[in-house]
């Protein structure tokens, strides 16, 4: 079968490999019908996350299953299925608290064996583990493209909003229009956050905000934190979710939020970075770290994707070839595409 | 002034009182420009909640601060304001736990002596208490009669929600589409449920919850148990909402209610009832019962109706002057009315 | 090997049954070296609970593993292990959400085929699945009797508690001062209860509790309601434990709860009951029904145990040998033991 | 009247002042039988935080009421009471949402005109704003160095634990051991901690940590990082108390939390600092910061001193006359003293 294979930094191939086949009473194998290009496996394309030259990346897909251990519950062979991006084992202490994200066992498609071994989704075939949790059916009528953000892009969009306590009536602003920051604001309006300020500095995004019913506040050119204040009779939001990841945003970040509020960090912070500790604490702020529960929150999200209370379908700006990866990831790489979906 | 005056079971009168004044630091005299007839006040009317003959009845409000004392901060005379039902202290045990609504020197609007000997808001002018939690500034642009809801039937539609947990994906169901049940519907749908089946045995209340976004189901006719099972896999939902406030429903919302799911009971109960306690022991059901604890919620129920996320306007029904409220209390008893909004 | 088997309501028997085999990937088989005898043995034993004849039964067992299946990761061959008292499949939606105790495919040890057909721990040796939720390793150091209490009585003791969201401060009522009654005084002193009050009307419990620190209240000498309210400035407890499990008992808690309380009612109710709803409703009280969720506890509570800071050893008044099973259930139904240990 | 006053940065001396008298309806005028001298006070006396020259200072105390406003329910003259550090509203929107310590009329006593113009508590009488809120009866039979405590120094340490939502059966390190941090290891043991690890360098107040039941560990000789792993199989506790405030214990802290774990930094931060972001965002780590919310917590606080689950009275290291103030600063400057009573 052919696979998207990363082989040096900025460089990836599609390669013929072996079908894979069950290993564990509890896998599947699965066809995969659309998979997409995610924030992360640009880190893995620029050689930041390190990965083995030849190993198949990509983590979010969908697609059909072709075959399933004796101990598959959840899913069927024949079943359209969607799936989330990593693996938990459900019965170490992290998953018994319900933190699948922080399985000790954890395994990330596509990202090498410091992640798990685990081969990627960017392929024709997909040996997925622990099936009863990794994969869920797609919904009658949903489409390929919207059910690819229930596993990793919105599911990380929700687990922002959700993760930081947003009730309806709360105010909430996200930092950072990408994928992740985009979902963050459908997620917050359909938790009910009455006012989302959506803060980012690239025009076409900020507008696909406006369009999500956010108001729109351009970084270097409105003076968010004066806005937010003005908008919120000076006490600032309930709920700030950083969707970017570096300690500047995570400042701002510090700056909008009411007291005793809620600063949602979502976008992956590396190494150490300095902080506005006073501020923070003069506030009696709450941060909320790390990356996103998806399997925690899959079954809310499909069920608002198939309400149409989540749509994340104005992301995806291309639909390509598998074949076409090279090029796909040029495009992704040079900002030009939100979304990439690659199909056979 | 005119007031609407109670004086025997089926018997209300428009009697002249003296205007009231300032007693303490906290108070706030208000011009009432609108004001509501309850399912309460019903209570009332029938003799059911004993209440002094003569004594002003009406808890739902909005009107001109008049007067304020010093103590006052939150408004100022000359605002416009609406008016939450009931009085909190503010200090008290259960108003520092913030349950306002449990608050060991609490006082209700026209409700006798018995709750406080406070007269009602069915007059042309109000005394206010503690008017830094009971009173609110109206938002610019929002119209009397959706101001008339914030503090007492949408509140307690929102509360019946918040108060249950419901969180963004979840399912609910709400018994009894009276006013409550109805803001119950939009507050669900707002807070994120992606399904909420709305089951009564009036069709036009069937019909206004179907324009909510609900599934509308009748009582009796479409066999809710089973088309909420039918729709939630068996499951059934994680939240119910009783409405009523009888043991018939209440039976009901245990049947429908998913294993460790919630029932919010917001009807008011009255004496003993027979309670499915092994059906609920099965599930492992939490049940939260009570009155809405409408003042820790008003800011987030104001910024709900002034976003449009919640909307009671289509629950007017008929605009009356304070002059017919004989005629008023009439409608409103012969169930012709779902909200009658009294002007001077 | 040998097993306690039930026969017919009011008839257990030593029975030779055949060792058990490991039947999936995650299995266990472990030599039982001590079991218990519980309060829901005695709902078999008065044929209550419908078992067939010939089952073996009980469910809480400590002992080590023999083998184990190629999926089991928490313990090893050769491990000293409790049992927790019910099998769950970690991947269910109930699960998902750590619902544990009302797993889609909950199986209970001991408990007949409607129950999930697994044969008891009263035995020599026993089959335990899903071993990596249900086993964990003993603590070093402590004693089989103490561990035996993790998985079953002193987890429901613990869950009763936590459940209820007792806060260290919080005040607390047990209701009712068998094994789990007396499980909950020690958890909600550990939990940093300040006055718990324990009611029965057996004098030695009552003892028994006021040893571990509660204040006992005799059900109908000390008039506990009044006691209560004396000693809560009238307001009553923050959390009442109804341990007991009829609708007496929850009218009780219903009235030693404070406002906007909570009622834990871990004791089995089944049927109908009438419940004081309009005094629930005006206090407007949290109910949290159902059996204990002792998987998503068993760590804590086995960390509570080996610090000391829960101990039930006070509570095992008999130690006998599987052999002597029909007498221990003659005894334990005759209500003169509190618990009976098995060995082999 | 006698006073402590702040007179330069080194600097404090007894002065001569008025007798404060009642300005609002729910003032108290307390006469202060003892008084605490805390950490806070070293930041005035060593000019860290700005003080008028001349302004009484103090925070901590226990008194007699001499004279109570007609609003106040609470207290009433004759009472013995103590005090919370600070003052709130009850009715802003940072007090509805129970978060007192973010009140947005806040005021501090004994800070300065700056932290709310509010004279101190350092002299022989005090005038108490928001009494109903500020003061509390002491226990019968507790003496006034305990309960000089619950509305500082303990309501810290308890708040640090509470807010981190500590359960029973929990790990927690605390980092910094003065009187805050050994109240927080009383705290933490008192809601359940199984272990609690006691972070400093000063060997009483290692022996001390231990006293109260923690593991000490020496931060230089003991190597935490390594004994905390060895003691909680390389997972880290579930609860990190920093009370000490500055970027090298957070990180430490951050090392120390379980993946998914919450560190709660009660100690003040200042400015900007380096945090081990990409550490604490692969952790998923939750971080609580800012100072403590006593009002909230002081009945519970107040519950446990009384039921002796607290106890602070070993930390009370000096009993000194008022007019030894200048002498108490010196020591407690030198770190001779852990907690200086005065008594006028």
């Amino acid at each position: 079968m052919r696979a998207v294979t990363f082989q040096a930094p900025g460089e990836v191939r599609i390669e013929e490999k072996d079908e894979p086949e069950l290993l564990a009473g509890d896998d599947c194998v699965v066809r995969v019908e659309a998979s997409g290009i995610c924030g992360s496996d640009l880190h893995i394309f620029h050689g930041r996350v390190p990965v083995e030259p030849g190993f198949t990346i990509g983590h979010e897909f969908v697609g059909t299953v072709l075959a399933a251990g004796e101990g598959v519950e959840r899913v069927a062979v024949g079943d359209r299925v969607l799936g989330c991006f990593h693996v938990a084992c459900a019965t170490c202490s992290s998953c018994l608290r319900g933190d699948y994200h922080r399985c000790e066992h954890g395994r990330t498609f596509g990202h090498g064996s410091k992640l798990g071994d685990l081969q990627g989704a960017q392929a024709e075939q997909l040996l997925v583990p622990r099936a009863n949790l990794t994969l869920r059916r797609v919904p009658a009528g949903m489409s390929d493209e919207v059910a690819l953000f229930a596993g990793d892009v919105m599911g990380t969009g929700y687990h922002a909003v959700a993760h930081a306590g947003v009730r309806a009536g709360d105010t909430v602003a996200v930092l950072g229009l990408g994928p992740v920051g985009l979902c963050a604001v459908q997620a917050a309006s359909a938790a009910g956050a009455t006012e989302v300020f959506a803060i980012d500095s690239v025009e076409p995004r900020l507008a696909m905000a406006e369009r999500f019913g956010a108001v729109p506040l351009h970084l270097s050119e409105d003076d968010p934190k004066r806005a937010v204040r003005a908008a919120t009779e000076g006490h600032g939001v309930d709920v700030v979710v950083d969707a970017v990841g570096d300690p500047g945003p995570l400042a701002m970040a510090v700056s909008l939020a009411r007291d005793a509020g809620t600063v949602s960090g979502i976008g992956a912070y590396a190494g150490k970075g300095e902080v506005p500790l006073g501020l923070a604490w003069l506030k009696g702020l709450t941060l909320r770290l790390g990356l996103a529960n998806v399997i925690a929150h899959v079954d809310r999200v499909l069920g608002l994707l198939e309400a149409g209370k989540l749509d994340p379908s104005p992301l995806v700006t291309h639909h390509m070839k598998l074949e076409q990866a090279e090029r796909a990831y040029e495009l992704y790489d040079n900002r030009e595409a939100l979304k990439v979906v690659l199909t056979p």
